[in-house]
């Protein structure tokens, strides 16, 4: 169960105010506000939306300044998305990167409103010149010695993807100021350190932009010191198994009852859609392959399920995503494993005791 | 900074799941859904609101069974309530009680709508016999060894009280899931572990309710072996400060800049309106009064004010509330401790770095 040093004051702190999901919401095809899991590097910044505007500006013919109404009144899409923070699963692997302490729930799945990207970007145009589109939030912070802005960029194509999205509507309301009203950035199929949210700055940039959360954080060295790393980008497939039965409060230990069961879960890759989903009951001696459904959109998880007739004792639930382009997920954290534990696609592993039906009486 | 024994992997998880209150949500008199603190004890049930009845029944002249059309039907009423989490504070004792590791912000305000209870208790008519009101939760889970559904029980005459709710809506908004859909109890004043959501039954009792969250959790021993303990019931008073200035990513230490700042917080207590709130920005060695405003209900909390030069170099934050009947906060938490960590409200402490103008540029 990951590293066994102790979990440190600080991790306490960032675990206390951020949140993953809680593994039973994996029974909602979208997730309710407030369950989706939620990362703030700084502060929820205070942000009067009647003052608020967009800038669009850097390598285009012509400068954009928009409020919200003016972004409301573009043409309006709705797309449920998954999204994961790119360190989930950086709590089970050993040594411990020392960060925000997720272990398997740092995702959520929102069906977002809001406008295409492309269309501002077109309306401004981009220059010849023009490589990459950098996000500017308005949340401040210091982080690694440096006082920021939150920034992020894509490559110019990148962005201009049809379903990347300025969103101001969550699930059908407005934006919930910690998912970044009035106005955030979606881009389905990245890890959540691309969605850039409380937006307040796009600029087209001549060169790949260098800054803190770009060169230097969201990086994988495989061990330390070794250059520059490569790039954190599309997330990695994975799969969840909703959690059978009922859990024993501190432990989380669960308990099932003896006889047929049917185990569900959701998978997700940002590299193309679902092929298989592999599930064990034995910890990953056997498999059998469950049944994969349909998505919410194409950029969202599948559904699966698994018919199981539970025997009692012990036993560990594991499930197993592959997707189109045939990555899958490694059994063990010492394959994930990177300097500040990035994309850790271990596959979950989950024990229950099954309980005799006398037990129960 | 609390106890430096090593938090534990079983406290991580429940920290992933559950969340406090971001302290710079202190900026809303009525909390966002998903920024209110949330502690489930076992799972999110599953309910399917169509199907759903409430039973009222036990020692009354008629049981009740109603559908939630039925209690949305009968008078409504919209309160904003501030709820805290019994176990607040528990991670800063030493030695640390090993449960729900909070640290202070385990708290939220939210403006719940529903009926109050007092009509149905009324409809069943309780008879002379009965004492106590015991309500059933939807949730399961094992604890201390014990499987059961979430229950708690009140006094008949507290639970007539005309403020306390059967809430169906949260911000004007259906309850969501995790708040307890399609029906939870409020209860103003009290912590939150009276507050049973996904409520099931109302149950009149003849005697006291012994079950284990009564009568095992939520009781106050200040040693171990020391008998029944005191049962926890209404917040103790408790002031909290909205962090000026701006976070540090991984340490949450704060920056300001030297010059006027006004501090803002809130202040609450469950047993009267806030009288006074104290501020000190050197730790607590003076004190100065701040103008202490209207809540946003007799059953919120109060905000408040206080303005300060800051002066270059470090400063302790600390504030300090104090309620009419006189209950005020101690400075240490030695003077909050007991076994199981409940109703610390030991006084916030929070380190700034007040900076030059000049280091600004």
């Amino acid at each position: 169960m990951g590293d066994d040093s102790a979990i440190t004051f600080e991790e306490l702190q960032l675990a206390a105010r951020n949140h993953a999901m809680p593994l039973e919401a994996l029974r909602y095809p979208i997730t309710p506000v407030g369950l989706h899991y939620l990362l703030t590097h700084y502060d929820i910044p205070k942000v009067d939306a009647a003052e608020w505007r967009l800038e669009v500006g850097g390598l285009v013919d012509r400068t954009l300044t928009l409020s919200i109404e003016e972004v409301r009144d573009r043409p309006r899409v709705t797309l449920p998305v998954t999204m994961e923070c790119a360190g989930n699963g950086r709590a089970l692997l050993s040594p411990r990167p020392v960060s925000q302490p997720w272990l398997t729930e740092a995702v959520g799945t929102i069906a977002w409103t809001g406008t295409p990207l492309r269309g501002l970007l077109d309306e401004a145009g981009p220059t010849d010149g023009a490589l990459e589109v950098l996000f500017t939030g308005l949340d401040r912070g210091v982080e690694g010695g440096v006082e920021q802005a939150y920034e992020r960029s894509l490559p110019l194509e990148e962005a201009r993807r049809e379903e990347v999205l300025l969103a101001y509507e969550a699930n059908g309301q407005p934006l919930p100021p910690q998912h970044g009203a009035p106005l955030r950035l979606v881009v389905p199929g990245w890890y959540g350190m691309t969605q850039v949210k409380w937006l307040a700055e796009i600029s087209l940039l001549g060169e790949p932009f260098a800054g803190y959360q770009q060169a230097r954080a969201y990086r994988i060295w495989e061990s330390a010191g070794e250059g520059e790393g490569q790039p954190v980008t599309r997330m990695l497939p994975r799969s969840l198994t909703e959690p059978p039965g009922f859990p024993e409060f501190m432990t989380r230990a669960r308990f099932i009852d003896a006889g047929p069961c049917t185990l569900r879960g959701r998978a997700w890759s940002g590299w193309g859609p679902i092929a298989r989903v592999e599930v064990s009951v034995d910890g990953g001696l056997t498999w059998g392959d469950a049944k994969v459904g349909e998505p919410p959109s194409s950029s969202a998880w599948h559904p699966w399920a698994f018919d199981w007739t539970a025997e009692p004792g012990e036993s560990v639930l594991v499930s197993r995503a592959t997707d189109a382009t045939g990555r899958t997920q490694p059994l063990g954290e010492r394959d994930a494993w990177n300097v500040k534990g990035y994309s850790n696609n271990a596959v979950q592993r989950m024990p229950v005791v099954v309980r005799q039906a006398t037990e129960l009486a």
